[in-house]
């Protein structure tokens, strides 16, 4: 689950991601949940659900609470999610009809979900840059050495010489295609949840169209319809990633192959050094680059397994997800920065021909 | 890996689907290897490669083949791949000049990846309308059980009271996504392979661009870059067929929870008996769906791991794929007839209200 | 599910391993349902709960039944599990006493897992003898080469000289090691499954007991409680499965790395030719191994899935056994099959040090 | 990797589990680390291979490390394993000979699997207490309930009547099965690793055997042969966590059935709230014990994937364990707390008759 072994005191930033791990910190992750309830607040007093007066008393409450020092631990451990509890902090001490103007007719999982994905677009995001910022690496190295040969290698085995612009190349053609598939998989998930109780979205009636939109508008995102148990959208994401780690581990995977003595295709500066034998330069970034993109394509194997998702509303599967998909961001941002310093580390690739 | 369990005389067409099977199986395949090779020459003939006169010959050689009968086992055996025996027994008494009109500049891996794409969307063209099929069941059902009452279940508690209709609408939004987005995933796997010994697409020269393109036209696919290490494209067919069977193994879970006594909310007619006691009738296609969605899953998980293509080409990243892309489309397909004969069974859902 | 792909015509035994399929076809394990339902018979007779001459007149139906030509698929179509249909062209013509001692106080799944235990003996028992043998074609490349310098190479670098014979111990180790296992997973596998309709195994009362020993005695295995939701058995095997292709995969995955050009510590002979570089002689058993092992290993988290087996039986997390286990068998027998070839194909390893 | 969305601030002790957390944490496992140094030290001593006077100042040295306040994390980015930075930092300001008394023939790896071997056994001698007492919780039930009627329910579909005592039976026996062979795999695990730069474990000469027969007296651990490169003992380890997490999935997976509307079987005292429906009583740890088994059986998995371990040592394939075996543990610990309140809230099991 939490794996406090990989923590950084003892592994630095080797299997660990401080951008992924903040995304998804408690505090952050409560901002996004009480962004979700000022969204819908505003959202039930623009369609005169919540009355001018309750309703500004409600977001003076939302604003005045604090996410940096909530506790909301013992509320999950009792009720299997934060937001009942958070939302019972939202409403402490409020009138009656500002205390309704707070989460009427949503439930825990419209906020969860949207929380979600607010954090999905948030790492997302990161990703973007870095992913540009390694294909850009990828083109540099072009630059620098892909006019040099290389022996193209097919089933473990020389085949014919070619050149370091073409290994470099499908390299860098899964992870162009990432990118520019990004946006899609953006919209696809830059969506509200907002399905109340059973998923029918219609506590507020005539108005429950109205309010989904209002909060989608609020919130920066778009309306879709009721998702709280299609998961595809969750999958998809996985999906995703798994390519990104996917294609970063044949990346890895080259490399490792490359830096064989007897190879020697690629030189690595600063590369790992061995207890035993100081003068071994150990392709630590290479591997560590496979191993993710081995452990992420299990994870989604395991994230699949939420599709099942019995019923209106499953706990079950959803906290599959939880266990899951958080990881492979946090998986997926090692990924990029490990393959960002193992592309910085390449000082020479391929036969220098003079 | 061939999974001789669940053959038809034991299991009859519980656990097998003969559509997929038979566009699987070695004469059709190789039918399919073989118009790749047919298309081939004729776009050397095309491009002036091939002499007009070495090409007829070589085509009718082709044509002389019998993919029904051919056995490429032995040199399956020896080779790792059927290519290179097909190529021998196709060039097989011609002339040298007719013999270099088939193959050349082509690998056994543009072959079998090509092939392997013709099959995915003769699959693919079968379960659009069986998915087609099925969401007409659900509407079907929505007209004549929509309006009624159901229990709206949120973690397997009873909530609030929902429509039949809405818990119908939630089955049918993923198949409904995934018919939506099967034109998107066509045209990405409707694409030729076409890279030559190393994947560098020149081995003629000036001319190779137009040999691909002039073997895609003649395929009836479209030309793409070389995707010989590149295989994000096979994981997302299996992608889809993932959310595919998860979607359908969530209303295989609904079915099975709704069957329960004392829940009593659906009526399924010719449900399984038992050896022990006659009375009971099991929701035999409900339990076969939930089943088929968590092993997809899996596949899923274990097809990633073929993203870890090393060099230029991976023997074994390549051969996860065989083990596993195809039982994926197998287990699709009985997902696919068990849901037509589920939905089927239906003689009522949720509460007659009189 | 049954990936018809990986067929004989196509790939030979590349990718199939006769004995297993034979082992789990349609009337070897008929075969061994029919020896259950003889054996509780016998066990009915022995404890007088079935007379002696409806008893025989029970075997004697038993003995007729032509387990070649049985077709229960429609059976197993409508009921889920080919039992009902067995049972009742078992009892076909009978007279009542005779029919009722035939199954009766016994159910579906008594009958199914007994006869799955019986081809994993089966199975088990050719695996033992195919991994002596590859232990000793190591023993044997040890007597040959064992002498010879190799380099040692950790994280995928040179580092310090070790002998080849160290190599050949460390391929050795874990197939050894699976030997030594096998008695006692044998024991805990050779297990009747006799619980009856509920898993209470009580429907003869004080005889309950004596019935099933009996059954135990008439099928040469012992007797256990009843496992009918408790599946860690069935893991058991599928752990010690993915073990051996695991430790197969290994070497499969040395082999192909002494195997590139520049490292040339082995030299196979026969090994795979190509379409496009006739010269080129690629691994490809070893490739296979490789891909075998991540299958096997993906399919074990698939396998681990049924353990969540709910109430007295469940359908669905009983099907995913079907669907992965005897899978996880044949690929197995085609992984050890593959190793035996590939062990064979060593003409060299190491440096000979004149 | 980490999943920071799962920590405490946001979800208590809902998905985590502080004992194994704490035994995977830096300072506990570095402390583990030097405990493996140390012992090293006084093995070199106790042969004769270092002097006593340099020896006793690396054993002062040893003892001064504070493994609270160390950073490794530098030395790990660099190295990909703290164990270089470690010893540097032990030898740090010692004179050669003292240096030379630390870590000589030893190598990373026998300083991290050995340490990884101890966290292993505290973890587990923690969760035999914690299995122990779940079967007693168990034993409890069947005193109180155990009488009771419960109709038995065999694939989804009601069966005939059993006891509480039927199914808490089988809830009990896969369980008490782990338990059972426990020291059998305590004694598999309770080994040290030791095999040098390339495994051959003869950097001591004629004394390397009776080096690490000291090693492990003084860390109370066994001798076994090096086991660089055969994980299959990690994989043992989490067989046996994946057999206990499935096996109070199903636990799980039945409460959660039991507590259905309709169904009634099993009243849980302080179950979940919703914030939509306050009446609802969710069976939040059911669920969670659900997902967790879903979410184990994937990692095993992919843990699995680690046996493609090439040639004397991968770290590749090492780091996929990393990755895996301690986030099984957590999700075990989660799972064993989780069973415990959940069996803890259960005031009435199946029918009073009366």
């Amino acid at each position: 689950m939490v794996n406090a072994f990989l923590s950084t005191p003892l592994w630095g930033s080797l299997l660990q991601d401080a951008g992924t791990a903040e995304a998804y910190s408690a505090p952050a992750f409560t901002r996004r949940m009480v962004a979700f309830e000022r969204a819908w607040t505003q959202a039930l007093i623009d369609r005169g659900i919540a009355s001018e007066e309750a309703g500004q008393s409600a977001l003076a409450a939302i604003d005045r609470f604090d996410p940096e020092t909530s506790d909301l631990a013992s509320g999950s451990e009792r009720d299997g999610v934060p937001v009942p509890a958070l939302v019972r902090a939202l409403r402490a001490g409020l009138e009656e009809d500002a205390a309704k103007a707070i989460h009427s007719g949503a439930t825990s999982q419209d906020v969860l979900d949207t929380a979600m994905m607010l954090t999905v677009l948030n790492c997302l995001a990161r990703f973007e840059v870095q992913l540009a910022d390694i294909i850009g690496q990828i083109d540099s190295l072009t630059d620098d050495y892909g006019q040099r040969a290389l022996m193209g290698r097919t089933r473990m085995q020389a085949a014919l010489p070619i050149r370091v612009s073409d290994r470099l190349a499908a390299w860098r053609a899964p992870l162009s295609g990432a990118l520019t598939a990004l946006p899609m998989l953006v919209a696809r998930v830059g969506v509200v949840q907002a399905g109340g109780a059973v998923g029918t979205r219609d506590a507020h009636g005539d108005k429950a169209d109205e309010v989904v939109a209002a909060l989608a508008t609020h919130l920066g995102l778009s309306v879709s319809d009721v998702w709280h148990s299609d998961r595809s959208r969750i999958l998809d994401v996985g999906h995703w990633l798994t390519k990104v780690v996917g294609a970063l581990g044949k990346i890895g995977q080259d490399m490792a192959l490359m830096a064989q003595q007897g190879v020697d295709e690629v030189t690595l500066s600063g590369a790992g050094g061995s207890s035993a034998m100081p003068h071994k330069q150990n392709p630590v970034r290479a591997e560590v680059l496979i191993a993710l993109a081995r452990v992420v394509a299990g994870q989604q194997g395991t994230l699949a397994q939420a599709l099942v998702h019995e019923q209106e509303r499953s706990g079950a599967a959803w906290a599959i997800e939880w266990m899951t998909l958080p990881a492979m961001f946090e998986a997926t941002g090692v990924a990029l920065a490990t393959a960002d310093g193992l592309l910085d580390q390449v000082t020479s690739i391929g036969a220098d021909e003079d």
